[in-house]
């Protein structure tokens, strides 16, 4: 692990993988040094559901996601704010991404409105009325505390015509401007502002987008709008344009991605920054990723299988329990259940983050990669959420 | 701690009150040395809800309890056996005690129907019918393999006419009869065999139970049948009349029983072990007992409170939680706030019988006792589940 650095922030490449575009390299932050290829375990409610803050440490996550959206409701910004920011009040001493509250508000809400300002919204616990502007998203973010911020963008469904697509683009530019003249005037050298690259499926609208966003000089990039329905190939066609024009020096993310498979498929196009729910969510309803694929721990199969959910790995869950104790608490709906299932899932994804780091900088990686999805893969996993 | 003992069971008195009947010991099983008076945590379905094995070992809990009724529906006596145990099954190395599925019978099935062979009743999962026997009770507690298994017995309601507590009186020492013969035949020395006192709330029903079962010589006693709805002066009533009449030499466990309190007054009337899913359940509702009494986490009043759910407790919930954050969780609907709340009240009951055990042995047991009872019933707390 590399050393402790509480003053500042900083990125540096360690190494390239010669064939692909696969990187290895080391974030820090005022928090935490983040090694990357990374994933970010997402805590939307200032929790990695089912998860303690003891137990991400123990698991040697360093950086986690925040919802703002959700936060921003609940318990809402205030309160935070008087706690002392968002990690005070959740006890996580590592460092902490929060999104813009955009996804969220074009996922969760119906009966949004979105204008030039900024894009109007109804809180889906009580109904009541919202705002979210680049203005009003950027403080929110400040008060917050996270490390790393994001600018508010429009996230647009899949499929999308060219014309509403590059019409978004631009006005997520717009946005990412104002974001960014926010950012500036709030700026206490705390945390850094990363833009989301936009352009749906559309080549000539990623590549402007990320051409744009570059232009105005993020400390990071994320490419967003991918995994919302859209063919695989079009995900990493999408991937590929946007890590050509990206910055070499700056950290890239890939939001809300994915499968095993996909991260793998997408490290190796050059992206250094991963979270999705996929593996909490999916552990949740009892489905968990080994390096053999999907286990959905509910089926029959398992009732009599007294070894651990993954026998490659060495996670609290598998050093100590068994598919058929974790089976049976799912059936009898014991709260242990997801507990396992979540711990197992989350410590497989860190697990091959490192695998990957370490195989990129022994030069390895497109072996790694490839002996990795092969064994995964045994059986075809169709794309979706 | 105790040194180990792996060989076998054995139970010392180190320590009697000399004004009270207050009692501090160690009991030997062939999984852990535990120090009396004990709490056991309850581990209905082979889990203590919201806990991982790992956290029990934490909080040093070094007897938890397993039920019968439930581990035999679900996932059922086969499966156990075959995974080698309840311990090795669950992946617990500690003792564990399993009640005979008396109570449950009793308390979870309208349809059941009492002979002297056993109880007929019908599975709360899926309808089924099922005989508990005395015989066939034992023969499933020696499958699952606990360290102490209970009779079967039959826990009457409150209230109940002396004539129908008399009569089941009989029978559950008939029952405890037949369970002590069965598991002699089974007894290779891998567990011993508590009988269950009973006797509604009536002192000669009570006593003549205590006599005739402790002419039965069995290795323990509890005390059943109270804290089913009795006014409180009776089950303290009938504790001492138990535990005047059960053999200095042989551990006492009051079944079921139950708040801080209440434990605390039995134990100073010569109790040694205790279980109840007061901590767990109610940690789960959101309520946490503290030295200071009950605590409603939901309530609006912790909303903003950046202290700990009990700034005299190290537990791992008081050291790295604020009751905001565990409000908030609970708001949010969140499992990490049942796990919190949890931990802190298995930790607290835990904490106040070690506290209890070295007031005993150090004697300055009646001035702890009136102490941890001022400071804790500051509001008077009503009685009842």
């Amino acid at each position: 692990m590399a050393k402790q650095n509480k003053q500042g922030f900083s990125f540096d490449v360690l190494r390239t993988c010669p064939e692909t575009g696969a990187r290895a390299g080391i974030l820090r932050t005022p928090h935490s040094v983040v090694e990357t290829p990374v994933f970010m375990p997402v805590g939307t409610q200032a929790t990695v559901k089912t998860m303690s803050q003891q137990e991400l440490e123990e698991v040697d996550a360093r950086i986690i996601l925040g919802n703002t959206y959700h936060l921003y409701l609940r318990p809402g910004t205030k309160l935070i704010r008087e706690a002392g920011g968002l990690h005070r009040f959740m006890g996580w001493d590592g460092s902490i991404l929060t999104d813009s509250g955009g996804f969220q508000v074009f996922s969760l809400n119906d009966l949004r409105k979105i204008t030039e300002e900024g894009v109007f919204f109804r809180s889906h616990i009580d109904g009541s009325k919202h705002l979210f502007s680049p203005e009003s998203v950027i403080e929110i973010e400040h008060d917050l505390g996270a490390d790393i911020i994001m600018v508010l963008d429009e996230c647009i469904p899949y499929p999308a015509t060219t014309e509403y697509a590059a019409q978004s683009c631009r006005m997520t530019e717009e946005w990412a401007a104002r974001c960014r003249d926010t950012h500036e005037v709030l700026n206490d050298g705390s945390r850094v502002l990363f833009a989301i690259c936009q352009g749906s499926v559309y080549p000539d609208l990623r590549e402007e987008s990320a051409r744009r966003l570059v232009d105005m000089n993020f400390w990071g990039y994320a490419i967003g709008g991918l995994a919302v329905g859209e063919p695989k190939k079009h995900l990493f066609e999408m991937v590929e344009i946007s890590t050509q024009i990206l910055p070499e020096e700056k950290p890239r993310y890939l939001m809300g991605v994915g499968f095993p498979d996909d991260i793998v498929e997408a490290v190796s196009r050059g992206v250094d920054m991963f979270d999705c729910v996929m593996p909490t969510r999916n552990a949740r309803n009892g489905t968990v990723f080994t390096y053999d694929g999907k286990l959905v721990l509910k089926n029959a199969g398992t009732a009599h299988d007294f070894g651990p959910i993954d026998s490659a790995c060495g996670c609290p869950s598998c050093r100590n329990y068994s598919r058929a104790y974790i089976r049976h608490l799912f059936q009898a709906g014991e709260i242990l259940a997801p507990r396992l299932a979540t711990m197992h899932s989350i410590c497989f994804y860190l697990e091959i983050m490192r695998e990957m780091r370490k195989a990129i900088i022994e030069d390895r990686f497109p072996l790694w990669r490839d002996a990795f999805l092969r064994r995964y893969r045994k059986e075809e996993e169709p794309y979706g959420f």
